[in-house]
């Protein structure tokens, strides 16, 4: 394959103040750089965007992960095939997955991150989302922070996204009462139909955590929420303590609705629930259990392939879609994993 | 011993809004009942005034233990003799505590959650908290929740209290850098001093939660806070989830701050962090760990008997001071232990 001159990137142009605006983004033509030792370059087919990327857009946030730079092109993860490999981890012509090489037509770098995918098991697309990082950080939390056990009631937030969507299968298949909130009738009718939840609740039909609370009450029954695993924040944490089960658990994965502020939300009014119910509530991120991957692949590989774990992404078309995708992920725009297809699938 | 007719009890008489005042109490004169089958009589010699029991006079709140109700007599931990015996687990003449038996003169009852104590190995009082409740509390949040390594940043606030001093001092005999809160120079000395923290903060030169983070921030050092033992709330958990280390553990055992709040306080606004950093919070009662006694007096015990561990008790004298005695521990009036001598101690 032939490597052009020149490709396309995105530029973080400056930081957001509240929901990132077009502005904040420049397309720039850069040189596709040849690959150094040790490192690949890829032809970008599909880049992800996910919420965690909002953190990286504050520059003096001490996490897990340092800011973007202005005047840089953004990152994040993507798929791909090697045009051309310097490692010899890959062979030109493999297609690979990594957390590197969004937001942009070409990748030149490391292959740090990067592992070989094989397209004939599922799309490409598929490994930035059910056997990609969110799918993994679902797995993740419920199987080493909630520990869900059957007859368990599960309350999922986000319920319709990437993560939220595997989170209520997988306790579906261990055998838990499954709770889901999502935004639109759509989103809840697809969770307890294909996804095979047991009640859906359309947060947007409650004013507040008071509201929510009557809600969640209801639909989890007397004992309550033994797990909840957490991708919205604000109300929706507190409605979930206010109903917690004595020993119940906690998974905080993200906090979505805050993501955008401009000044901090207070945290929830409830939290003395957790001493007096004896709840554990643990944050995490997916590269904590980094050393699990392999456990997540056995597992969670069978399943997808024997129709047990269903999917659905929605598809931004063409690079310069990146920045709508990606606020599409707090305006609830999306349903499954929200991807940008920067060129054609040719796998 | 002879048996009185009748005996002293404090009776609630109304649920406190806010602070309780001393009206909400009343000492009733009230039959003294002989044991039934399997219950006991005991003389208490010292009773317990401890943070939870706010939580017992919220008449709606969902919580491990049930409301005190209005026109009985309180209750809670105390430390007696055995008058008379119908059980076969204690003998007449025994000392022993219990979580029941206490806001009153002679307790008879059952004998569910009393223990046989040793007045030869420790004053009586001991067991009301070093050895008792308090202490275990303790003993169950560093062993089962926080568990601290050598060399790790161990932060607790209300650390002159009942709770807290023992937190501290288990933190220095685990290798642990151990910082304390405490709202006085008398008590941050006894800290630094007698029990060999590292370092005490007075939270009232602290205005507000930025000013403790700087000043927790600055003790804790680079690393930051890998362990935090909570006994206060408010701007001491905010301070605490800013400072928190990477992979830090934070144990809820009390927020004795808000427990006299008339209306609910916000959580802290920085939550995100535990998410960013894979935090992990854990509320706790010290009945969620109660097969393990054994352990904490296995444990603890030679630490005491060999001068290791040290405690300081705040005596109140006769049964009337109860009250006063309670709201103590709200006001910051007592140091270590605060029990009531309801009788002279004949042990």
């Amino acid at each position: 394959m032939s490597i052009p001159e020149t490709a396309k990137e995105i530029h973080l142009v400056d930081y957001p103040t509240g929901k990132p605006t077009p502005e904040i983004y420049e397309v720039v033509e850069a040189p596709v750089r040849e690959p150094g030792d040790g490192e690949i370059l890829m032809r970008v087919v599909f880049m992800s965007v996910d919420p965690y990327m909002r953190g990286r857009m504050n520059p003096h946030v001490k996490s897990y992960i340092p800011p973007f730079q202005k005047g840089e092109a953004l990152d994040g993860g993507a798929v791909g095939q090697v045009i051309k490999s310097n490692s010899e981890k890959f062979a030109t012509g493999d297609y690979v997955v990594g957390y590197n090489g969004g937001w942009r037509e070409y990748y030149t770098g490391p292959t740090d991150g990067f592992n070989k995918v094989d397209p004939s098991l599922a799309p490409l697309s598929a490994y930035l989302g059910v056997l990609g990082m969110p799918g993994f950080t679902a797995w993740a939390g419920m199987s080493q922070i909630l520990e869900p056990k059957e007859g368990d009631v599960l309350f999922v937030s986000g319920a319709a996204g990437a993560v939220g969507s595997m989170v209520g299968q997988l306790g579906k298949l261990k055998g838990c009462k499954v709770i889901g909130s999502a935004g639109s009738t759509e989103k809840c009718d697809w969770l307890t139909g294909e996804l095979g939840f047991d009640v859906a609740l359309n947060y947007k039909d409650y004013a507040n955590s008071t509201e929510l609370t009557k809600g969640l009450s209801q639909a989890a029954g007397k004992g309550g929420v033994n797990c909840y695993f957490e991708n919205v924040g604000g109300m929706h944490l507190e409605a979930a303590i206010n109903c917690i089960a004595f020993g119940g658990r906690i998974a905080l994965c993200g906090m979505i609705s805050n993501y955008n502020d401009t000044k901090p939300e207070p945290g929830p009014y409830n939290l003395t629930n957790l001493i007096g119910r004896g709840v554990k509530m643990q944050g995490f991120i997916v590269s904590n259990f980094m050393l699990l991957a392999r456990d997540f692949y056995a597992e969670v590989g069978p399943m997808l392939a024997g129709g047990k774990i269903h999917f659905r992404e929605t598809v931004y078309e063409g690079l310069e879609k990146a920045p709508e995708a990606f606020n599409g992920l707090f305006e609830g725009a999306n349903t499954g994993k929200a991807v940008v297809r920067v060129a054609p699938d040719t796998a």
